[in-house]
């Protein structure tokens, strides 16, 4: 049911309007101009670029003079006003990376996930290393924002509990959100990977190809996060993004849940390195596991550099999984008629100069395609910290960008 | 980008909320419950409801003496103040439905389409029963908010074109909405059916359960509208909903695109009659093609009678319907998590009591179901009208209920 309007609020959504603009104008805006593009009063937008300087958020920078009129103040956001820190906790790998206001990373950091399953040993160092990537950087806590991390799903958002994730083995119901706000003393926001990757992509690139995007994770798993008119996709239980069992290949190998050629069970980096080992473009001492997370990192790599040479044999691999990420793709594309998927995640950079091109070809020519407008295939701008920086843009969003829904009297 | 907030929209969507809650309250509100129940200050509401009483729209009702203090007059929705028509143009049948302010059906009218491709013929048919239903109805044509019309996609939603559906020969490119509107003189929406039908489904049914649903739509072909959050998922092109390519099973038929056991080719009616007829459940004097609609109704209708019976052969027929059905779902629920699923369309009713408890129990003991809330599987509380009643609230929403987008300054 639809709650009555919050006129108390609008203060707040006019002022994330008006730094939403400011932050997205690296090369600053004049209050006139801050006025017209975000259609408020000039004596409005004044009011709040004047809050927005006052709290340090925004500040004055050079005087530009374009006509015999009163020179215009250029406004630039105070990017290292406030900082926030993003998590990525992955199967693999855990990512840190250290945001300005700006949503640029100070610094970031990387640290092997323990394979034996320990939960609170995992927390105990990941407040740990937050500490001290802030000492490093000389951040006093103050200017902190919080912590977001981003975690496989499925998740229970409400209670900010991870459920059991695949492949993270021990961590059925663990209160990854509230543990680490107790032992960081921030403030902790949970988010599914998939949706950090997409806030990261709407938080950093905000052209007009945004507002209906899917972004294709790729990573040890794959997952798509989804923005409908300018927001995140989360659902009844925050738990969208699941591309996973989505068939696409008849006579694919039978998956976990028992169907044939799962699109989740066949395009990830172990798989390809299988195929790779059996068509013997590659060698390894023994067969190689989803679970070796080393083997399979390096073996991707000497595949990739191999693909790039074109023979008959890897570009059959190559060609056999953008048919299946296509495939998908046009599924998803059919559903929710976006008109842009974003692709990026650890192992995309390596695969995607054989695989980008093929998958562009093949959705925009794909006979089950229904929607006529043209598909954008793109790379991400982000690099392979695309869910850590997302999980720190979360918190940013969160505190900072405009909500419609904020408009709305809470219950 | 986001656009600042419109305070002038302010009181237009206030109204709105206060008019979808009266709208939604049969037994009637009081001032005070208005006001609570909306969140708004109690002279707001009573502003408000006095210009919904001054325009009509409301009636004030019988008080109610609840205590020592003044008695509450309770206010209802004046459902004859105002009337839509919705029409679904469907490649088998066009219906007609006259909704009043309620949204509740007042007359309804259904007719051949016709098979000879003659989309103007075919327009003025429409314009001719709209103006036979409202004098009929003794209707004065001020009185009628606008045409809601509903038709399959793909559609060219911006310019009101319908493009080439499939089973519609000769209408490519047909500029549906302002030919329908110049021959009715009236506004005329357009809509995607699936769309017009979760529409529907918004507007009549209220509970807890409609802010994340897919509405399956089961007619001459297979779609599904989308409601995320309470709003219809429209997409970049206003062409969401199209699920038919989701493959399903490896060892199905191919479809014309080219893959396996796409569920849209398995699961509609014609094909279920010709499973059955080479079943020898039932007979027919010649085979049976898509395009023969009479022959596919009257067998699908013999072969849903004899399903009742529960015998192997029928069995084996619906079980395999409703496991692809079910797997398509799994896909669409792991994607959005939605958490309801609501089944309907022109051919629904005969086939649920077969598929719809299989259907719930696949779904929900599928290994590859995602999220961990239950997926409830449920009847549309609409009859076979559904489309044709979204087109005709289409109308009613885009006039009356509350959008936060409406907040937005629009560019």
């Amino acid at each position: 049911m639809r709650r009555g309007h919050n006129l108390g609020a609008v203060g707040e959504f006019n002022q994330a309007v008006i730094l939403d603009l400011i932050r997205r104008a690296p090369d600053g805006l004049s209050r006139v101009e801050v006025a017209q593009a975000s259609g408020l009063s000039a004596q409005t937008a004044s009011n709040i670029t004047r809050r927005l300087i006052d709290g340090g958020l925004v500040r004055e920078g050079e005087r530009l003079i374009t006509g015999p009129g009163k020179p215009r103040t250029l406004l630039r956001l105070n990017a290292s006003s406030r900082y926030t820190v993003g998590v990525h906790l992955d199967p693999t790998v855990i990512t840190y990376a250290l945001l300005d206001l700006a949503g640029s990373v100070v610094a970031d950091h990387r640290a092997r996930t323990p394979t034996a399953p320990d939960p609170a040993g995992v927390i105990a160092d990941m407040a740990h290393e937050i500490s001290a990537i802030l000492e490093r950087q000389s951040i006093p806590r103050e200017q902190v924002l919080g912590v977001g991390i981003a975690a496989p799903g499925p998740l229970d958002a409400s209670r900010g509990n991870v459920l059991d994730p695949p492949m993270l083995d021990g961590w059925d119901v663990v209160p990854l959100r509230d543990a680490l706000s107790q032992a960081t003393g921030f403030p902790v926001v949970l988010e599914k990977d998939v949706t950090a990757a997409a806030i990261a992509e709407l938080w950093v690139d905000s052209g007009p190809r945004r507002d209906n995007f899917a972004f294709f994770y790729y990573g040890t798993g794959i997952g798509i996060g989804l923005v409908i008119n300018h927001e995140v996709l989360r659902g009844a239980s925050d738990n969208a993004g699941d591309m996973g069992h989505i068939m696409v290949q008849a006579d694919g190998p039978v998956c976990s849940c028992g169907r044939r050629g799962c699109v989740g069970d066949l395009v990830v980096p172990h798989r390809i390195v299988q195929r790779a080992l059996a068509a013997g473009l590659i060698a390894a001492d023994s067969p190689v596991d989803r679970a070796d997370f080393d083997d399979v990192d390096r073996l991707f790599t000497e595949f990739t550099v191999l693909a790039m040479r074109h023979d008959a044999v890897s570009r059959e691999i190559v060609m056999g999984v953008a048919t299946q990420i296509s495939r998908a793709i046009v599924s998803i594309v059919n559903l929710l008629d976006v008109d842009t998927i974003v692709f990026g995640g650890p192992f995309w950079r390596r695969i995607e100069p054989a695989l980008l091109g093929a998958i562009r070809h093949l959705v925009n020519t794909d006979p089950a395609l229904i929607p006529k407008h043209p598909i954008h295939i793109e790379n991400s701008g982000i690099g392979e910290d695309v869910a850590a920086i997302g999980a720190g843009c979360l918190v940013l969003d969160q505190s900072l960008a405009p909500h419609t829904s904020a408009l709305l009297i809470s219950r």
